[in-house]
């Protein structure tokens, strides 16, 4: 063996779009974080009582109680023949068990078999339905993909889209990175339109037309927009109009719109409210291309290990939908468990229903939580010297903006001063977060992202401990 | 809006590498017989009394009962609660509930949290301690990954391997065709090595060589091979000095050894034993580069849907891992569920355990049942004039070669006569597989490739309905 052969294998010869890949969420910070956990359990006393991860959106993880009804019909659908037992009968409310009796009398093979690429029909149906009550728009099956989470959906529509680096994709600035790891992976180009921290980081539609020439006059080929409504990693709310405006931008310059609302459980400001953008499409009669994608990994439920969701391929033309389906053949079918929760989360227990009345108390139990805390941890950060943070108007996070640190970083070298920021957050409390460098901020600023996700006795807590260290941090720098 | 930016979005503008990708395995033959089932839910009348899902290994759409074990610690792991419910304790023998309580003491957040990106530590372990009893060797949780089935890995390793078109892997024919299409997709190139028939598809290592230096010489970067052992669609299982002869090949030419071992437990043939290429790679004390996969979807559980496997990363470089572990984390984490039943596929109920008794009856009920229904289709298969098939020595297919079809397939133009004979067994019988030219065969040959999976009391009258068939195809050709 040569010894050029032998080192063909280095990381420095592999797919120089997975090196120039990104993925903040799970970086560095969140790497040491997990070691420190790893230390902690062995015993060790690293100054904190424990790891708080408000790194990422992931409920569970700090507590939050899944919704029963979903999981009582998840496990009578994982072992059948629970659904044949006089005991069984005891544990499951009889709606649990009619709606896994329907599930498995309509998905052939249950949830041990492959269904078709596209998820088993009955769950489409049940999709279709929540989509339509939410919207007062039919809603057709053959529009519909079950997908393993949102992030296989955002795969599929990046995958046939870009085909060289001239072709680009619109992605809000601050941005969720599995937009610019994906164009990152797929060769492609990422395009950034700039949110407005000042009015509640709106959108402005005159900058994104702006942006757009931008790009052409760059030799890009502008092939869509991603929205993220309501807004990760900034909580934003998007306004009816400025929705329209951005359809009609879309209309005019040929655009895909692409319409991530894996949030719209999440909205806490009392005057928002989410309007999803297949019913803005639909209101308008227009026909421009929306891909509109759902999630069970966040609203009131934040079943994220599970891994489901939707995506809806709004006025598509039937060619790119044939190539959608045989890019879901050839990944077999989202896994099916995953596909009866999106069902349900989109066809939950109705009034008059035995389990009715604990969904609905569960449900809005969690959301009205998710507002406390969500004010909670904005006046708490809006207390701290140098750090102003817009409302939480939707989603899970706060972005707060840091002042006083840019010397900081230049001075440092690599380093930004935000991911020092909450590395040194990370090793002084056990707090995990996000620096802005991960979602992109406008040049000369800096953020941090953090869930509004601890349990809300352990939200005062959690700031206090962040509050004491941004106090000696700021003296320090 | 302009004409030509409204039709930037049709079928024809998309990614090329897309529009390229083939998979026949859920091509026109599975569309139509999805159809076909449609119409006969509506009461139509096709002359055949069910659809019979033989294209595809997907036992239990076919009724295999699941695993009970499995399925109990699932239902507990998605309703946690039941754990606590004396009615409980008569539905779920204690083992089953210990398992449960194992898992969900360990995974944080249970099954609706992210996991690590890598999959749960605990399942890792469980995992490596299946590798370690098969093997004999070692397995360090670190190299382990756990993926939504098989499929995931793939993609994962040849995603860090392609670079462009020039860079090659090689690949079996006849092949499952997860492989070309994902190298489609990534814009590689495949390189094709025949199995040779006569020899039962036995892998030929001169020949293998010889197809290295042809790829070399049209200027390929040949980056690695795939091995499917047990075969797919072929059936074979690789002996031990083939499987050696493997691994010294990629040391010489400085390759990476992909072994796709989702059939590992589906060995049917007396004299044969299945080794894995850890094993081999192991006992030859190699350095060699060897990715081993593993999926729940085959097997004697046949969790298809449930998406969950795992792909061992051998000899990997340290900096190679680090760009694996970035690429799982863009994806957040395969799917609890997947992963906790991957978990006990490794680590099963042991001896003196409540529930052995009944998984080890399962089980092999299940594996000798497949062994009698191999033997029964091969031979059925052997009695039709000019068909003959090597025997099912592993994994769940019969992939009969067809003779006297061949002029058929050139007067008729485009549609390969394979595929023209599978979509007639259709129409005529309702039994579905998957045409030769689906997989890739030796030119001028022609295959049919049919699952193992039909119940074993309708085996001998789907073979009969096959040979009526082919009686009257064969007579009209």
């Amino acid at each position: 063996m040569t010894e050029t052969q032998k080192s063909s294998f280095e990381e420095s010869t592999l797919n120089r779009n997975v090196l120039n890949a990104e993925y903040a969420v799970r970086g560095a910070i969140a790497v040491k974080a997990q070691k420190y956990g790893e230390q902690m359990r062995l015993g060790e006393d690293l100054g904190f009582a424990s790891i708080i991860q408000c790194n990422i959106g992931n409920p569970q993880i700090l507590h939050q109680k899944p919704v029963t009804f979903f999981r009582q019909v998840l496990a009578l659908c994982d072992y059948p023949d629970l659904l044949e037992k006089e005991e069984a009968k005891a544990l499951f409310p009889a709606d649990a068990r009619a709606r896994a009796a329907e599930y498995m009398g309509r998905i052939s093979g249950g949830t041990g078999a492959y269904s078709e690429s596209k998820g088993a029909l009955v769950c489409r149906e049940h999709v279709a339905k929540g989509i339509e009550e939410r919207d007062g728009h039919p809603c057709d099956t053959d529009d519909l993909w079950l997908t393993d989470g949102a992030s296989a959906a955002v795969n599929y529509i990046l995958q046939i889209l870009i085909r060289d680096e001239k072709d680009a994709v619109l992605v809000p600035i601050p941005q969720y990175p599995l937009y610019s790891a994906t164009l990152s992976l797929l060769g492609g180009a990422m395009v950034g339109y700039y949110l407005d921290e000042k009015s509640g980081w709106q959108c402005t539609i005159d900058k994104l037309r702006e942006t757009v020439q931008q790009a052409r006059d760059q030799g890009k080929c502008v092939r869509a927009i991603t929205v993220i409504n309501p807004g990760n990693p900034t909580g934003q709310v998007m306004d009816r109009e400025t929705q329209e405006a951005v359809v009609r931008l879309c209309e005019e310059e040929g655009l895909v719109l692409i319409a991530d609302e894996v949030y719209q459980c999440n909205v806490y400001a009392e005057k928002k409210r989410f309007d999803s953008f297949k019913k803005v499409v639909r209101d308008m009669g227009s026909k421009v291309h929306l891909l509109s994608m759902n999630s069970i990994s966040k609203g009131f439920f934040g079943e994220c290990g599970r891994r489901g969701g939707y995506m809806e391929c709004v006025n598509f033309p039937e060619g790119v939908k044939q190539q959608l389906y045989k890019l879901s053949s050839i990944k077999l079918c989202p896994n099916i468990n995953g596909q009866i929760c999106i069902a349900m989360v989109m066809n939950p227990p109705r009034e008059g229903d035995e389990s009715y009345e604990l969904y609905d108390r569960e449900k809005h139990g969690i959301l009205d939580s998710l507002a406390r805390r969500a004010k909670m941890v904005v006046q708490s950060l809006n207390k701290l010297d140098g750090v102003s943070c817009n409302e939480v108007e939707g989603a899970l996070y706060a972005f707060p903006r840091l002042e006083g640190l840019e010397s900081k970083g230049s001075a440092e070298g690599d380093v930004p001063a935000d991911a020092q920021y909450c590395m040194a957050l990370l090793d002084a409390t056990g707090i995990v977060t996000v620096p802005g460098s991960g979602f992109g901020q406008e040049p000369g600023t800096l953020h941090v992202r953090t869930t509004i996700l601890p349990p809300e006795n352990e939200v005062a807590e959690t700031m206090a401990r962040w509050a004491k260290f941004h106090q000696s941090y700021m003296q320090a720098a």
